[in-house]
């Protein structure tokens, strides 16, 4: 369809902010991307705009029945120019998510371009401190104004972004999480695996009473069983036992991850052995009383690697490699964010180069 | 704390739908209510405004986690004036959704006062013809702008209003329901008990195709076991089996509808045998082999009652009381609506009189 994208910039820059002070999803850059949709024209009118408010009738079913997906990804300011790291699988992900909550698929190169429009205006947002990066957050959300339990006719797909630092406030040091046996994430049969709003709303309540506790997350048990493990926090998540990497299977309940899966490829790269599985409560807690539950991560776009030094369930605590950041768990996070960042090798061709 | 609600008056009022064809959730007010929340301040600056788009930033917590509750009721024209069905019902439970979504509560009083200001300034918005009413929808939504995983620190309550006739094109006549066994709506453990935007979400990729199956709606079974039943669609659910009237008990996920309790208490008013239990698809495929699964509907504010004439299951078809509405269940809802259009008497002081 050779959809022009018009560009309309903003009359006056904001400040920016601190770069030693980012911390997650606070600031936002001067523009955005709008694509929007409606049953009778596809998608169509994408425009990079001034980042501002929207205008929603308060009908529009975003609102109350929550039909809408999203996606996260980063940009990086290397020493050879401003990189994305796997974009691509971030608007096919937004499809299969799109599937799953009824919305219309998005052309993905449409959406991509889009993209690459909004980060060529606001280039000078990419940070350059370690560390930092700039999260890009595409959506998509129903806007028809009509209150019957049907996929709207109408929808609007944004790209917002964000100079942001650590995810967490500890960093890259290990997080003591709480394995939740009351609340439940997802089901198989629901919408786990898609990425969108409900699941996050979903586990709110759990992730408030671990915090209340001194718990950075929960762990994810699964719905059915209540013993198997789906995922940490809104991550995915890797045990190292006895030599071998385990990490839940992809089981229709949990997020197809694009960090996992670089966790993945980099793992088999490297020659370690790794299995995708189902993995229950009661081997870890076997594999921690014989000695080789050796490292715990939690792995997404936001903290990249997330150990997890502790782990509570039923009442007893579960100490994982002294409580310090293991020792493959570092290599995979220097690997992963030195391939990020410019100062690694990135022999997997993850990068891909704005200019 | 004695808060005052401020009434701002449309300049212009729209002119209003034709009373025979009001469909669902279509046309809205000339005006609506809306109160605020902000950490530091609590709920406050109660409004009544003419009806009007909201202007929100796209970080706005809503749109990216489904942080948003609602409320679903109605008024009804009668002869001795405007009424509400079961108003302070709503209320309550929305305080229960917002619990389990981490929303702080909201002053019910406050809200409820909210309404009747609404309600006054809108009246000759309620239809009078038989069958229609205005549906009320309460809603409260995420409003901070920050992409971290966590409450928000302030949020919109509203409520807008639409006048409505039936909610299904068939009206009070039977519908055909295909049972479910690939996707789950909600498990124990997760939201599926609080009225909130991920619950529908997650449901429409079924309907979509129970619909394209020339299904009306979809019969949930459990996460867990893939047969005991749930609801039907977003409404509750009721089986007369020799006799007895055999609902879900509400086990956590499951909604705990306000219509459904109106029809238990009427049942046990007549004297006829109610149950509320855990029942299984097998059970009811057993009793229509019997022949004793006598009738079937569904119950939920927006269609009050709606019979159902068949179930589909594996493929195979189970017609209902000959595919006919049940004689229960059309007594049930010519009394319920009786009650509610102020044709027969309230037993149960359901009705509360707007003046």
């Amino acid at each position: 369809m050779a959809e022009q994208i018009t560009i309309e910039r903003a009359q006056q820059l904001k400040q920016k902010p601190d770069e030693n002070k980012l911390g997650f999803g606070q600031y936002y850059t001067d523009h955005m991307f709008i694509l929007e949709y409606h049953a009778d024209k596809g998608w169509h009118s994408g425009r990079v705009v001034p980042y501002q408010n929207i205008s929603l009738d308060p009908a529009a079913k975003v609102f109350h029945y929550g039909q809408t997906v999203f996606e996260g990804l980063k940009a990086y300011r290397t020493e050879s120019g401003i990189k994305l790291f796997r974009p691509t699988k971030n608007f096919e992900r937004l499809n299969k998510s799109n599937a799953r909550l009824s919305i219309p698929p998005i052309d993905e190169k449409l959406a991509y371009e889009g993209l690459i429009q909004l980060l060529n205006v606001d280039r000078d947002w990419v940070p350059s401190v370690e560390g930092t990066s700039l999260y890009i957050r595409p959506f998509i959300i129903a806007t028809e104004a009509a209150l019957g339990v049907n996929p709207s006719l109408s929808y609007l797909f944004m790209i917002i972004m964000s100079p942001v630092g650590a995810y967490y406030a500890e960093g890259v040091n290990p997080v003591k999480i709480h394995v939740e046996s009351h609340f439940v994430r997802a089901v198989a049969g629901g919408v786990g695996e898609a990425k969108t709003a409900g699941n996050y709303a979903a586990g709110l309540n759990a992730q408030e009473e671990a915090k209340e506790q001194g718990y950075s997350q929960v762990l994810w048990l699964d719905g059915v069983h209540r013993k198997f493990i789906e995922e940490v926090g809104s991550m995915n998540v890797f045990f190292k036992l006895n030599g071998v990497v385990v990490t839940p299977m992809l089981n229709g309940s949990i997020l197809d991850g694009i960090t996992r899966n670089s966790v993945i490829t980099l793992l088999k790269h490297w020659g370690v052995p790794v299995e995708e599985r189902r993995v229950s409560i009661d081997e870890l807690i076997e594999a921690h009383h014989n000695g080789t539950l050796e490292e715990a991560f939690g792995t997404g776009t936001a903290a990249v690697i997330s150990p997890i030094g502790e782990l509570s369930y039923h009442g007893e605590k579960y100490v994982i490699n002294g409580g310090e950041t293991g020792e493959l768990s570092a290599k995979i996070y220097d690997t992963i964010t030195g391939i990020q960042n410019g100062k690694l090798e990135d022999p997997f061709g993850w990068l891909v180069a704005l200019d």
